[in-house]
């Protein structure tokens, strides 16, 4: 299919959330508690919560910088496109790079909202992690119906609170909670403990999909101090198979067949063989351990259960009938480090060569639509949502290095543009 | 090709320690202090040594034991087969398994060999290891020659005694060590540190080959302490990803451009994945990083460096040639629970249909010789060394679960018999 041709639905972006996102949310009690963006002495834009300060790293809002400035060091809204926080910029931006549809992460609550439960004061902790859900819901999903998979945090420190607000948000249209590839390195009760049950009801009787996000384990795949981040980099997205591995063989499955769990972030290269995996594992160990899944295998267990997603992922692709056709979606990552942001279609479009319509379509966009009970075209026809109907709303928009603050990046960051220009025309 | 015209070279194997190994072997005054095998009053059988008590895990010295009985409780020698630890009954069973070659890696002293530098005394430590390798290369792999790839443990508290131990053992024509995975989750400097140039140098001028065994970093994949082992032996060959990543981006292969690495019982599905996520990460990441290599990609240097291997891996067979045909060896893992022995071939066979022979032959064997630099057919020719002539050799050869003290075994253990075999029988 032609990279103007597809439809696209991401189902793992990210939002860097605005300053004012509490504004006007919070009980009067707790308004002065809310979290606050300062600025450092260094220049920086830090988030602050009880005491916490909480930065944006930059390499989490790199969308449309030039390779040779990545980095991880904290950053300033006005160093970043517009897109990662102003909806109406990320519409432009969406629509510049092909993105009818975008479910979007939170930053700095971390990708789980543990962040807000740091607090001794568990109800402020609750007020501002419901005021961040209705703003999510409301201000950034409702302010462009039929753009965004609409995604909530939940109270983690309270399984009984956590599937409170499952209902509540799902009351709003929300199929989709973010929660932790493992509870257990959080310090709470793991994934094998029936602690968690009640959030396992209250996603199954509301067709909300867990989504879980690499790195939400509070664990990064860190090999050594002194490691280049490369290791990290590399690492980071295969990781999650420890989060698949840990599901597949506790209780949950077996207790909520109809329990949903999307792999965020994770590609999809690596998952035929992790399903060989998991059914010789059962093959050669399930008379001792006790495993019984009946006249199943694993790896049938996994399709019913996980959704997994890829940005370009060749190996995956080739394998796409060893993953299951129902099981992959693709994802954006803008404005990560990861995304190829605006030229994403062209990307896909390349990995998909060969492929035929009919699943390209569950790739890029049905499998995400149905997972996620998310109808985009009850707001526009098929027709106005290809990448190329999208790029003509689009036209004009600047998706050039020029349209945020790059110059006082580079001086505050020390990078020599002159040096930049060089290598660039090297 | 047909199983019984497969030539099979195991580069993953395993050896149980017979109780006399350092019999003889150590200077007078460290002869009262080598490792001794006790038995406990539970009636295992344990090695001591400077105080430490290291059982023999049951899960690895399973080699023909019904599944129903595979578990990780300790055992003693005459619950396992003969051939974990006794050389000519290992020749007996590498024969009815269709098993010209194989590498041993060590139990007791762990596969990096990290328990002899337990002790205080460095010098006590250092004969033990020396002994141990002695053993190794005299009488067991001597003992059968060109049946065996010789292996050698090094002192790894000592970066200089390791590379005189590389050139010690490589005069008596020892191609392979047995190293770490991560030497920084040992206590040791990482990968990154020049510490270990004294090491790398002594290999790569001896064509040695240093063989990271999964599991040997002394961090097992585990998720949380309440998961079922199960999620642990699903991880465990695809966490080795995380020393490759380590070694791929470290200042090694850019110091020592001849030095090879084997990625020991880490399967091989799963790595045209990481290929791919290693060049991506490049592509997206060097110009901030820093890392250079020149006008290859990573995934280059990966095949220029690592050995890989698998036990039955479809997936990784499919995708051989995003591998590498010079890049991928076939293991045994013989008497672990992750072997099929002694129905390898007919495994291997199965997994490999449609794939030509002389690709066949590198994965079966070839491969493994030229890494190793081994020689088999300097003591028998290619037609004495096939499956079925192997097979032949080994008429009589008991290889049922009557072959070992099974009956002890489950009463010690309190397996219920009639349990297993009603439903063996349903």
């Amino acid at each position: 299919m032609n990279a103007e041709d597809l439809i696209m639905i991401s189902v793992d972006d990210h939002l860097v959330e605005p300053p004012h996102l509490f504004d006007g949310r919070l009980p009067a009690k707790f308004a002065d508690r809310a979290p606050k963006v300062i600025r450092t002495s260094k220049g920086d834009d830090v988030w602050t919560y009880e005491g916490a300060v909480i930065p944006n790293i930059g390499l989490n809002a790199v969308a449309g910088r030039p390779r040779e400035e990545y980095g991880i060091e904290p950053t300033a809204y006005e160093e970043m496109r517009p897109g990662c926080f102003d909806l109406a910029e990320r519409i432009k931006d969406m629509n510049a790079g092909g993105m009818l549809g975008s479910m979007c992460f939170p930053s700095f609550p971390s990708f789980s909202g543990r962040v807000f439960g740091a607090s001794e004061d568990k109800d402020l902790a609750l007020a501002v992690l419901q005021a961040y859900n209705d703003w999510h819901i409301e201000e950034w999903c409702g302010g462009a119906p039929g753009r965004f998979i609409p995604m909530a945090i939940t109270p983690l420190w309270d399984p009984e609170l956590c599937a409170a607000e499952v209902r509540r948000v799902a009351a709003k249209g929300v199929h989709s909670i973010t929660f932790t590839e493992n509870p257990a390195t959080l310090g709470f009760p793991s994934f094998h403990s029936p602690t968690w049950d009640p959030v396992w009801e209250a996603v199954c009787e509301n067709d909300v999909v867990v989504s879980i996000h690499l790195g939400s384990s509070g664990q990064l795949a860190v090999t050594a101090p002194d490691a280049p981040i490369d290791v990290m980099i590399t690492l980071q997205p295969m990781n999650i198979c420890q989060a698949a591995a840990d599901l597949l063989w506790s209780r949950v499955f077996k207790t909520f067949p109809d329990i949903k769990f999307a792999l965020s972030e994770g590609g999809i290269g690596w998952i035929p063989y992790f399903l060989d995996r998991l059914d010789r594992t059962y093959d050669m160990h399930h008379l001792w351990t006790g495993q019984d899944f009946g006249d199943r295998m694993p790896s049938d267990v996994f399709r019913e259960h996980f959704l997994t997603c890829f940005i370009a992922d060749p190996i995956g692709v080739k394998l796409r009938h060893d993953i299951g056709m129902d099981n992959i979606a693709w994802e954006a990552d803008y404005p990560h480090s990861d995304s190829s942001w605006p030229n994403a279609p062209e990307e896909l479009a390349a990995v998909m060569a060969g492929v035929p319509d009919d699943e390209v379509n569950k790739i890029s966009y049905e499998n995400a639509c149905r997972w996620y009970d998310f109808d985009p075209f009850a707001h526009r026809t098929k027709e106005q949502s290809t990448v190329g109907a999208l790029r003509a709303e689009a036209a004009g928009h600047d998706v050039s290095e020029k349209a945020y603050d790059q110059g006082r990046y580079q001086r505050r960051k020390g990078i020599d543009i002159g040096e930049l220009a060089k290598r660039a025309t090297a």
